[in-house]
């Protein structure tokens, strides 16, 4: 099976290296050629552009950071819609709306082409350690066919129905991790506004109904170490919010806390905070108070 | 050691019930009568007035709903501090203001009374088993004295503290509640909205990072069954947003979206849905659309 891994970026480079490490064959791709380098030392073969890795490979796995580039990749003319051979398999790890993955999934079976859905969740320590959770929409019998690709690169693997419920789920996923990021950033804000040592607030919040998966990586990794430089960006999780803010409007819904926290994004935004993890709400927080 | 045990409600009973079965003598006092009867077929001894019990007893355990309960109770002319002898330790398990903690702190000191502040955390099946949170303020060495006690009732046992830093982290645990609770109602409401089965959602999050302590006590006791009748009320959940927020305001700080969340908590109550559990925030985000 010759596979190939569009977008080295922070997730996709480990997840491609995983699966060098596993002994498979792996054609990679990127926009910037560092990452390729990098690629190329652990083994990775690069130089193929995406027409020729659509005409001539099995499985195309593909992680990009926005839906414009998914956009890209997959519709143009150089893209792997347009060259695609029949039987080819593409899975998009990206996050974006369900609607973009069934306009996909419509134009690939006009040409013979599978696709699937299949966003992740666990971040860059995820990534690298292969213990990503991979929510999958689309055929079961295509999700069977490259599960042990995803074997390799996650530990909770799902298949979960029809092309988009991947995206579904993975948008309800990060809906969840931005309420769980300002309960962060406000319970340890004024916890250490009130005086009281903020590590042994998290250890007993920790211990209490306060426990969150979010809250220990917020805290840990980032808040106790005022490091907020790796990890997953504001601007990212912004867009993830605008995308399931528009999959509720779409499905005539109000999400009345989740769009603050869109707003709240915007604004972490509007004070350079973009490019930080998405922790970094927590200095919004202090900057408010100061 | 003779101990009194003053509110034996939700929290309460399952607390003295197991004290009482780890062999010391305890005499209980309720408002409601019922819960006493119940708390005497238990073993515990009933009938004494509060007034008797400052006077007679060496260590007091109040667990009560309301800050106007605690008020009565510790500050009345039959209460705890007016009839409390030299050496009596008075330990408050209920979720008030550290300010009112420091209150009964200086009151108690005046006669040689000692006071914690010992709020707790894991509902009510935490009390039944034995497996609470305890957060204390105060002094370290009255802590150490009653500690056996609260080895009893509960398993993650702290002292934080000066008076009032109990309930600060106590605040601080159900702010982070209140964000879970909304975060679970928006992500299961919208996901059931797409057409996802919500025992897969609930199973493929719980994996992830939108994983909360709360999220698994919310889906599979409550929303699951479609049963909200038991837990800890919407009202008290309510109760303690507005404390604390009052805290963070006198401190001099906002809650950008806590602010929001103890709205929503108000909103919910104005739908009749003050004495359901607070899982059923749930219930108020299906209202809104449908």
């Amino acid at each position: 099976m010759k596979v190939g891994f569009i977008g080295l970026g922070n997730m996709g480079l480990p997840m491609a290296k995983n699966l060098l490490a596993a002994g498979y064959d792996i054609y990679g791709k990127n926009r910037s050629s560092k990452k390729e380098e990098t690629f190329a030392k652990e083994g990775g073969k690069t130089g193929m552009s995406i027409e020729q890795m659509a005409q001539n490979l099995d499985v195309i796995l593909t992680c990009l950071p926005l839906p414009e580039d998914v956009e890209k990749v997959y519709f143009s003319k150089e893209g792997l819609l347009e060259n695609g051979h029949e039987g080819l398999i593409l899975v998009d790890h990206s996050t974006v709306a369900p609607e973009l993955n069934q306009k996909i999934a419509t134009a690939a079976a006009k040409k013979g082409i599978e696709f699937l859905d299949a966003p992740i969740s666990g971040g860059n320590f995820g990534a690298e350690d292969g213990t990503l959770t991979i929510m999958t929409g689309g055929k079961k019998e295509v999700f069977n066919r490259v599960k042990p690709l995803f074997d390799v690169m996650g530990e909770n693997i799902y298949h979960i129905g029809d092309t988009g419920s991947g995206s579904v789920v993975k948008l309800l996923n990060n809906l969840m991790v931005s309420f769980h990021t300002q309960a962060t950033s406000e319970a340890i804000a004024l916890g250490k506004r009130m005086g009281v040592d903020t590590d042994l607030i998290f250890e007993i919040l920790n211990a209490s109904y306060a426990q969150s998966r979010i809250f220990e990586r917020h805290y840990q990794n980032f808040i106790a170490k005022e490091d907020y430089t790796a990890g997953f960006a504001i601007k990212l999780l912004h867009k993830d919010m605008r995308i399931a803010e528009q999959m509720a409007k779409n499905a005539n819904m109000e999400l009345p806390i989740g769009s603050q926290l869109t707003s709240r994004l915007k604004e972490a935004m509007d004070n350079n905070l973009s490019e930080q993890d998405m922790s970094a709400l927590y200095l919004l927080m202090n900057k408010n108070t100061e």
